[in-house]
């Protein structure tokens, strides 16, 4: 069954002559869609056509069988190449090609600007440029956790070489072999502004070869040609790059090596020329009247796949535990690996590192299941599409990073993971001001306000290690994304007021739910991360003085726990407390809620007020007024 | 003066003994260092010392007069090796060595666990690996535009070398042919978690000459090759990367080559065991003294420069002119290139451009300053960091891009150029759904959600081109990082109610200013961006039906004008209107203003509340209930 296609020597002449009337007739077609919509890139489009027709012909995909898990994956990394995409695959039988035609850039339908996973034959959307060989990476790896023989194919543009995630992209496949793995650069020398010559200058030939890989040069135009490139990639057991050289605009003469035509589609005058030219019969009024009776069917989700897998037994650490929220991960997803990795009929589970594995503790699980830790190096870009490529295959994938890589440095990664629907668990260590001396640079003060923006992203801030490790084997369980934050440091063990771990034992983890923690009626002090310890703190020396308040744990900061909020808010005065910017974090988050929900009560929020400075964290808590001594006088101040 | 010391074709055997001497008690001060503070990174510092005695002596860098606007300047990209930094600068007389060995990494020192540009002799605050070089790009294109010829020297780790910005940044040293650039790579061959053959093999050499630079290859650890070559380097007109091969925690005999201390310090033992072996004085208690009676001295931050342009007279837009922000920032930024490139006194002016000059608006400015406009290409990372960097020395540094592009997969490169106190203006175009066609992955929706975590970072989201133009004057004018956001479409000119230019003639923008659009009693809406526009259509069919509302606009959303804010809660309904992410823009900053002030009104918030989808702008509002019509049925609904 699979590359039933490419298995061939030769390629025969009757595909070769239907292949090449197919291209014709695709070049048609992007030129409709783009006029129609009156935006697009049709220059590209038709300098990918052939390459496209050729992957989607003989390549292992079906169209009456597109989400078939043997498949070969073929990426689009330069999604706006999408009307040469649509063209190819509907004119395969992927889809109605009229449909595609019709409804191309129309609100409410799956034939969008940039290409999207809802579509047919579309394996990952992209759109932001230099991602699609990260995806590949992680589709070509995913293969083997999935025991599948499967080839991924990235087909890329030659500007987004510019990138440098590429790089980092192409050492990946090296390192790892990735054999299953084959490149097609659509080499048209043209970018949106102008000649690559001119824009960035690129040697793209010699960055593959420096990074190890093999490079075969062939006309891209050439079916016979990218057959036997193709082929040769797929069988030389090495990650290939197949630079094909094309011409932008290829098949209409005004358009051809304009670099103009990238980004812009013809207009009516110019569109009817050029079908005239390429001897196509103008039927743009039959789609207008289709696109005028359009009718959104909905909205499109990609399905999550059914996860299995044995999340084991929580671990307790006992009231005197001295463990970090990294330690508690790092046991967790051991034991997970434990319980999991090998086991026949589970779902595989996967952990990608950006060398810090011994800081993130996902070194135990590196030892356990090897073959199921990628270790990245300093890629971080790469690594977190990667990743969410990877966790979009079927493979629960953990991507743990300090907060600063994992957050900031790879937001626009995340997002486009999440517009991906991907099933991945985002855990940041080393967030807040808790990191200490390695100053503000690695200090991660924006983890909610940052990944709050990201719709499909929920996020989980666990307040000692015994809620960690409940929370590691929740998030593994539940399909999606997720990111779960923690500090640097040691935290004390979070007990009942009798001295017990409050989230040890049969405590449960539920997502949304607001944990009280101490109980009172002065105040309450909703707190989050390394604060919910210090809170209780507050608490205690409080107590001493006679005052009561409540603590609570905002563990799920993106959702409000109405009940929990509204009994906080009882007490007539609420702060929040906080180790992220006070600006955009729960603070922000909670007073919202307390307006939305008409509660009357003082409000102070707590929080990193400024970039932080490189000391012990207690000493940077103290100079922005978060330490404990602090938040008890202004507590008192206050309810004077 | 310039390069005054390089100039000698060969080195003084004094000076060599001199610096062998001075690498010797670095390596004491650099365990010292450590040791008391209890962390840090001594194997790289240790590796790395040769090169930075060899610099911080010959290059044209003076202790005494460290902001010297001709020095050398000295870029240390892997932040971390600071306790080589301090050691070499410090007993190099850039300031009082013993400070740094008893303050480091202690709160409120400048003598943090990454480098700071607080501290004499360092240039550029790093930490977060693979900006260096970008960084060293955007200085040396400094000089030019200064008219100075001094000289960059980046210095970076191995490890690193595996970051794509750094492939980047070499294709546009390359492009512009940065001969006054020099790199030099601490190749020492180990990374955090192990030798880089194991974490992420890389034929470092191979990926400059595939870039087309210069490689010299050099033991690091000799002073009189590492001269050697640095002065060819510094010669040959190109740019050129010294790979110097070095060892980790060269000269310690149990240190070398063992990967462990590349991110630990030695503890008590260890420590002693070194200096024995290093034949140097263990002088820890009066170090541990000092650190004890320390006393931190205030704020620590960098001091703008004086900024002397010419902003013009603002372009006033009539009412029924077809202009987008966009259009009218490209215009505005086309007359102050005009007025000042190219004057004596005047501070200069620079873009940078990532293929999308003609979207983006810039190129008109670009073809009256060709010199001070730099084409990047599709490399955003480097072009944001380099951007911040050319704005740190003088050049006041527009940086134009997409939303998704200047926000989203910039936003790390954008922190780091905060905390280095930068004087950026980060103008991001395409922003929210007004983006249309290009769908969910080109339309920015966090704009706002995202840069409100950034201290320094001034946000404005402008209504219209007349207030564009004079925010684009305002900007250039003021020092400090600016986001200054605007969609894709025309923009209806917001006209008061006599229907003149609201924004037009002698109007001038004042930051955190609200404005008043329109005036009425039973709401008010206050809205941001191209919502300004419909807000006022709400306004207009409201009125219609006898119902009066006012209209804000909230055009600096980081900032509360109270007094605007409390008159539109005296109607007691407030409605925020954006196209942005609902839960993370002006929605969210208001519902808190509303808390923190103690307002009591009805509060709804329209925005973004999912991805958005392909198709016209007004298709994809409508989807989202963000309609002039849905608007006006709402507040109808809500008054009843």
């Amino acid at each position: 069954m699979r590359r039933n296609r490419f298995t061939a020597e030769q390629v025969d002449e009757k595909d070769i002559e239907y292949l090449k009337a197919l291209a014709h007739k695709c070049r048609g077609d992007i030129l409709k869609m783009t006029t129609l919509a009156g935006s697009g890139h049709p220059g590209g489009s038709m300098s990918s056509i052939e390459m496209y027709l050729t992957l989607y012909y003989f390549a292992n995909v079906d169209p009456k069988d597109p989400k078939n898990p043997d498949r070969d994956r073929i990426i689009i990394s330069h999604g706006h190449t999408s009307p040469g995409v649509y063209s190819a695959l509907g004119n395969l039988g992927f889809f109605n090609i009229d449909e595609a035609i019709a409804y191309f850039r129309l609100a409410g339908s799956i034939f969008e600007g940039h290409v999207e996973r809802y579509v047919p034959g579309v394996e990952w959307s992209t759109g932001n440029l230099g991602q699609g060989l990260s995806a590949g990476c992680g589709m070509a790896i995913s293969a083997k956790l999935l025991k599948k023989d499967f080839h991924v194919f990235v087909v890329m543009g030659d500007g987004e070489q510019q990138k440098g995630q590429i790089s980092e992209a192409r050492r990946f496949a090296k390192k790892y072999n990735l054999s299953n793995l084959t490149v097609l650069i659509d080499y048209n020398k043209l970018q949106l502004s102008g000649p690559l010559s001119e824009i960035m200058p690129q040697n793209i030939k010699e960055n593959y070869l420096a990074d190890g890989w093999e490079v075969i040069e062939v006309d891209g135009h050439d079916f016979k040609a990218l057959y036997k490139a193709i082929r040769e990639a797929i069988y030389d057991n090495k990650p290939t790059a197949i630079l094909a050289h094309t011409i932008m605009g290829k098949g209409v003469s005004f358009m051809e090596n304009k670099f103009e035509f990238h980004g812009r589609a013809l207009k009516p005058d110019e569109y009817k020329k050029a079908l005239e030219e390429l001897g196509i019969e103008d039927d743009l009024e039959k789609y207008k009247k289709m696109r005028e009776e359009f009718k959104p069917s909905g909205k499109h989700i990609i399905e999550p796949y059914t996860i299995n897998i044995n999340i084991g037994t929580p671990f307790t650490y006992e009231k005197d535990a001295k463990i970090d929220n990294r330690g508690a991960f790092g046991k967790a997803l051991a034991d997970l690996g434990k319980l999991n990795v090998g086991k026949e009929g589970t779902t595989p589970i996967a952990v990608v590192d950006c060398d810090l594995m011994e800081s993130v503790r996902t070194h135990e699980f590196g030892k356990i299941a090897p073959e199921n830790f990628f270790e990245v190096g300093i890629q971080e870009h790469n690594a977190a599409t990667l990743a969410g490529a990877l966790s979009s295959q079927g493979v629960i994938t953990f991507f743990a990073d300090f907060g600063v890589f994992g957050v900031d440095e790879t937001y626009n990664q995340h997002r486009l993971n999440d517009i991906n629907f991907t099933n991945l668990k985002v855990i940041v260590t080393h967030c807040g001001l808790d990191v200490g001396e390695d100053g503000k640079t690695h200090q991660c003060i924006d983890y909610i306000g940052a990944f709050r923006n990201l719709f499909g992203f929920k996020i989980i801030v666990p307040a000692d290690g015994n809620q960690t490790d409940r929370v590691i084997r929740y998030v593994a369980k539940e399909f999606g994304n997720f990111l779960v934050a923690m500090g640097r440091s040691v935290t004390p063990i979070i007990t009942d007021e009798n001295g017990n771990p409050l989230f040890g034992g049969n405590y449960e983890f539920i997502y949304g739910k607001m944990d009280k923690v101490r109980d009172g009626d002065k105040a309450a002090i909703i707190a989050c991360g390394p604060m919910v310890a210090k809170a209780v703190q507050v608490w205690e020396k409080l107590k001493e003085k006679g005052i009561k308040i409540k603590v609570f744990n905002f563990t799920s900061p993106k959702e409000i726990d109405w009940n929990a909020l509204s009994e906080a808010a009882k007490t007539g005065f609420v702060l929040t407390y906080e180790d992220h910017n006070v600006y955009t974090g729960i603070g922000s988050i909670i007073a919202e809620a307390l307006l939305e929900g008409g509660y009357k009560v003082k409000f102070k929020k707590l929080g990193v007020k400024e970039y932080g400075l490189s000391g012990k964290p207690d000493a940077l808590y103290k100079f922005q007024g978060l330490d404990v001594d602090s938040v008890v006088d202004l507590i008192i101040k206050e309810l004077e």
